[in-house]
């Protein structure tokens, strides 16, 4: 028999998600503070619910994927919160990217009042949202995990059990750090091509496939020859989880150069107003220093 | 019928692809420094000669794939260089990675006497090499391209004509900006999640596939895992292409600060005695900071 879900944060990947969970076959009650989305669920068949205790009162599973540490706190923690809903013997999975320092602390909280807790991040942004096809990295107990995993496997595919409590964060944390730092080495070849001159799609063409080769490059670069800026990825999201990063780096007394440096060029970014577009308008930093732009 | 070649430089890289023209059926007449590998050529069908010059009185077209600028320098334009040898009408391809701004040098005093010069470095290492299956970024004018093709064929699969004389050499150091830097991004992510603690094979795993992927990560990071530091392709060349990179944005006044960081890096790599290690290496540098290190 399915699980009962709750879905808490109905945003770009939230409601893609819950969507999914629904066509997989799962009871499912949601919550989000926009009324139009919960509303667009229940028009898809879900429940709608007025608080995030009431989510988890008609839960086995609670999912939450909201943008922040802070917001994953109060939707479990807080007053109104799931934990103050939930049936001991149930399950929470938050999927958003948080710190792993807090998120030990909210599945020790989950855990005190007899119920389990998974995080698991995921990556493939909205495209893969609405595909169920996301990339979803778990922490937390053997059997928590298998018993949530036909769950995921309704959003995600490469669904990777990494460790304990946390341990789906921090390898959330290493996809960003990479992520970030392989877009810089994108958008630094780039920028020399444009100011030596050369014929850019040629030049992708030609390094793409080897020892070169990334997906920012194979996927961002053709955006950016086309001065394609929407976002897949938004650039104070990308700061976000940089931020978080950072953050456990200092924890750990641990020298992260180049990650520093990204972060860094993503606030001149910022500063310039372009907080909402695509990541692959970092390389607009370099184009405003080196006086030329990456056009094909 | 088929043009006669001639070869210079028979190293890692030039003693493969001499044995693939070969192969395809060109007559070739090889020189190197090393007699060794001048009778190991000769052992499989090649002519050997005692000097550039006398490469070039037996050649239709003239491959040099050597260290570096100068040596392009001496084997072409030097006393008993390849151009004294050369009857005009001939061709040369410098197959090296060395500077654009001496590679438009040297391609002028080529045409000077009445031959025709391409520049057209490679990525794919020694493997590539070895398979025929070499990347080549190829700059000069369409019809000594077009004449060099079946050539280059012979050595390489992905084999662009990126633009002008020069356009090659710049394309492949665009290639070593992205390499350098994706390497680094992948040493990043690798030291964080070594540092706090996570199973790194299935972050790994977890990572690769999604935004994150590159064929640094996909690639070196298993190599790492097994502590093997056997080079694919060596620091001190990387460093060299690096210095490459470098000294070609000093001259355009282009701010690089990862391609920067990245060699900074290596250096300190170099330091401790690395240089002949593949890249891969570089994630030490970071260890050493961490105090730990990146095993599976």
């Amino acid at each position: 028999m399915h699980k009962r879900i709750g879905l808490i944060g109905l945003g770009i990947m939230g409601k893609p998600m819950a969507k999914n969970v629904l066509k997989a076959g799962f009871p499912l009650t949601v919550y989000s503070r926009r009324r139009s989305a919960v509303e667009e669920l229940m028009a898809a068949g879900a429940e709608g619910a007025r608080s995030c205790r009431e989510v988890a009162e008609h839960a086995d599973v609670v999912i939450t994927m909201v943008t922040d540490t802070p917001d994953v706190q109060q939707v479990i923690l807080g007053e109104e919160g799931a934990l103050s809903g939930l049936r001991p013997g149930s399950m929470i999975i938050d999927m958003s990217t948080i710190s792993p320092s807090a998120t030990r602390e909210i599945a020790a909280a989950v855990q005190a009042t007899g119920s389990e807790f998974l995080d698991a991040p995921v990556s493939g942004g909205e495209g893969g949202a609405i595909a169920g096809s996301l990339s979803i990295m778990v922490g937390g107990k053997d059997a928590t995990f298998a018993a949530c995993l036909p769950i995921l496997q309704a959003m995600g595919k490469n669904i990777i059990h990494v460790g304990g409590t946390g341990a789906g964060q921090l390898t959330k944390l290493c996809n960003q750090i990479a992520v970030a730092v392989t877009n810089l080495a994108m958008s630094e070849a780039l920028i020399f091509g444009a100011k030596a001159g050369i014929d850019l799609e040629k030049m992708h063409q030609a390094i793409s496939g080897g020892a070169a080769g990334s997906w920012q490059l194979s996927n961002l670069g053709p955006r950016i020859f086309q001065r394609d800026f929407a976002p897949g990825f938004m650039v104070k999201l990308q700061q976000k989880d940089l931020r978080l990063v950072l953050q456990e780096a200092d924890r750990l007394h641990l020298a992260l150069p180049a990650t520093g440096l990204v972060h860094s060029l993503f606030n001149a970014l910022e500063t310039s107003g372009a907080g909402d577009e695509g990541t692959q308008a970092l390389v607009k930093v370099l184009e405003k220093l080196a006086g030329v732009e990456v056009k094909a």
